[in-house]
């Protein structure tokens, strides 16, 4: 019997040997160490030097540097001393092609915008090819200020896709119904067509996910709000719609149907917690107990809210009511950018003087809402939006060894008042650097925008600006 | 006779070689070349292949680039292709070594930040040393977000001074006055000998202003008031001071002396084309109609007065009326930054959204605002704020070559909505290349922010922070 022991001892000794190597020395792909580790969990915990690491796509450790480096080692370790190092900002609703329109038409009405700029450019520019270049432009524009992942909301969403998987950041995309022609399709029948077509396409991609949406309860009739909705509940996929963003969306349609543009969505079944509703600025206390209650994702848009003169949503209030609320920089044709740092800084501002008190959003509150909060409107909060053990490894690196970040009394204050989008110098996607100092190694970025310019000449020579 | 005409002949031949000579191939010092030049003039001239010719510390020729080139030749010649070339930025108002408190104490109430924060830390950390310090980190934030020109209202003006000569930037300094011990005088006649100092030291100085100013008009007896303004006017001196920054202060004035805040101002004889007033938030109708007359200098700090929820100043009524009004961020403490890019930005979006009307404040108005209005503010109007023949060459150089600011459709849109402070490339103050390529040629920047985080720790100890 002796023997049998002697054997069985021996023959554990690798299985053992492994098990103690595992916890002294285990393989990871990336180690990013030695930052201030924003990890912007339930708890806000903070690690002053600070280390996360990555294997494959996901974050599988994260804390103290020195306990991680005795835990893991990897071939790829990122210095992050000095840096601020959190999760990738989310963008919870823009148009992103809309960056060939960029300054096309600034400091003017709305509807004048509207109907005398933005359509007669669109039914003449946009088609794949526009929306392909468009949309690189913009995701380089993005990475540069730290956005990981973006909702677009816009046309040939297929083409979006195509340069989000080339560039390597992740998309979410709603390919958008309206009940006139868009660029994209004749008839509502056929963009619901199309995009049945990219849910398949892209059924469990790693980096994309297809939605839909409605464009407005003005521009949209009840029967398509409600059937795009039943379309998208059966091909299980989110829904998304620009909701009381004018006073005079309101009123249109409370002299239509007596009720709020909320009411109005509330009545026809649409809003629950796979609907997102943009902008939201135009509520009453009712319409806030019904987003809150039927958790409805909410992205709030403050810079174009006040450029085009929209108005002040009333966030503070939502977030009390216990809503759902994420940020995003709408089109560039109404922003001008995709700067999701200078969206954070003024959503801040505008709500402190809004409510004439410096306390509401406070530095974190606007934190999370950039990145959890966005990513739990776009129902991806248990793979985004905060660094935890499991997640996607969707992270940036900023650099705060500058001027205008120096010195660090709270790091909040430093990403929401002190940071420019563009002292982001690394970002890693789905556990791949797609930006390393400041360069992005997936695509030439001289030629985007010389494409880019080119397409701007053409629109120039045009409208005879 | 005929002899004596031949040898004036003769001798004239080398002065008129000469003056051939200087017709087709001047000499200057800088030529840039091939930018988009935008000149801020009186008219907006825009030369979109412009050129600017420097000799010495001044603009002595600027037009198309191939006509410039015809005229002028320069040992430095710099391409500003794929750039935009504009007037330095003007801060109007600020307190530029608060950078060492740079977010201490965010996201509370003014009376708790000042009181609880603010005061008791200069009280302890504000020294000659410490002012250079702080001074140096924000003239290279300053730089980078191409500000070439500030208006410092604090203390140990003289330190400012040294640092700014050092560094090379453009200086309009205000030593301040107070009813109480400041950390530069035990009173208000010892700061007013420390005034008559620096006007002495840095009189007809090429890049140093020196002017006073009294903080408010509710920390300020009516006698120091009406004192420091005799004294700056015997000297030739601006004079600066807070007005009606909050409903607080527009209140206390109020029910004291039954005046507004620029009412009461006015009836001290104060308010000139030399005074330089502050916020100016609550304003009465007549109030804007006494600025106007007076040709006070306005300057208006929106991000800080929406952080701290100090309200919205009439701007729009303020232009309209005819009064100078010129841009500032005020102190980092409560910005948090010196970024003057952001700053007009935030202006134009405020603006637009008080008054929910888009058209308020276009992009042009606001570039004007933030050069040459904040160099009327400051009675530097004939020198600086603009690119026009015989002044001050202050010049900074922007890469437009970027995924944020492609395509650009109109040049005012593209600096107020789309760029960041930082793509600033190249800074020229006085003639003299201070900043090429991002790098300040005069200072060491990891130094300064070694220096500052060395004070910011000491601050951390004591306060437990």
């Amino acid at each position: 019997m002796k023997k049998i022991y002697y054997i069985l001892i021996f023959l554990s000794i690798p299985i053992l040997l492994q098990f103690c190597n595992s916890n002294t020395n285990n393989n990871a792909d990336i180690i990013i160490k030695n930052g201030t580790v924003v990890t912007v969990d339930s708890v806000g915990n903070i690690f002053y030097s600070g280390a996360v690491v990555i294997k494959d796509d996901k974050i599988i450790d994260l804390g103290n540097t020195d306990e991680m480096l005795k835990k893991y080692s990897a071939e790829t370790v990122i210095d992050a001393k000095n840096k601020i190092v959190m999760p990738g900002l989310v963008n919870s609703h823009t148009h992103i092609a809309m960056t060939i329109f960029r300054g096309l038409a600034d400091d003017i009405k709305l509807q004048d915008w509207l109907h005398n700029y933005i359509f007669p450019v669109e039914a003449e520019f946009v088609n794949p090819e526009t929306v392909k270049i468009g949309s690189q432009l913009a995701m380089i524009e993005m990475l540069h200020s730290g956005t990981t992942t973006f909702n677009d909301m816009y046309f040939f969403e297929d083409e979006v896709a195509k340069a989000a998987k080339e560039i390597g950041i992740r998309a979410f995309l709603c390919e958008s119904l309206i009940n006139f022609k868009t660029p994209n399709s004749k008839t509502p029948e056929e963009g619901i067509k199309y995009i049945k077509m990219l849910a398949d396409k892209y059924k469990n991609d790693n980096l994309i996910t297809v939605a839909l949406s409605v464009h407005s309860p003005y521009t949209c009739s009840s029967e398509l709000i409600v059937k795009a909705k039943k379309f998208a509940d059966n091909n299980n996929l989110f829904y998304q719609i620009h909701v009381a963003e004018t006073k005079w969306e309101f009123d249109t349609i409370m002299s239509q149907y007596n009720l709020t543009p909320v009411e109005y969505l509330d009545s026809l079944g649409v809003l629950d917690d796979k609907t997102i509703a943009a902008h939201c600025v135009w509520l009453t206390e009712n319409d806030i107990k019904i987003l809150a209650e039927r958790k409805v994702g909410i992205a709030h848009n403050p810079e174009c809210n006040m450029k085009i003169s929209s108005g002040v949503a009333p966030i503070p209030e939502l977030l009390l009511a216990g809503a759902e609320v994420g940020l995003g920089t709408d089109g560039v044709a109404s922003n001008n950018n995709l700067n999701m740092f200078e969206e954070m800084h003024t959503m801040s501002l505008l709500h402190k003087l809004n409510k004439m008190n410096p306390i509401v959003v406070p530095a974190e509150t606007i934190v999370r809402v950039g990145t959890i909060g966005s990513a739990n409107v776009l129902g991806m909060a248990n793979q985004i939006g905060s660094l935890e053990i499991g997640k996607k490894a969707d992270i940036i690196i900023i650099d705060v060894n500058k001027a205008n970040t120096t010195p660090i009394f709270n790091v909040y204050s430093t990403i929401v008042y002190s940071l420019s989008g563009t002292d982001v110098n690394d970002v890693i996607i789905n556990g791949e650097i797609i930006m390393r100092n400041k360069n992005i190694l997936s695509i030439k970025e001289d030629d985007v925008i010389d494409n880019v310019n080119e397409i701007a000449d053409k629109i120039k020579l045009k409208h005879n600006r």
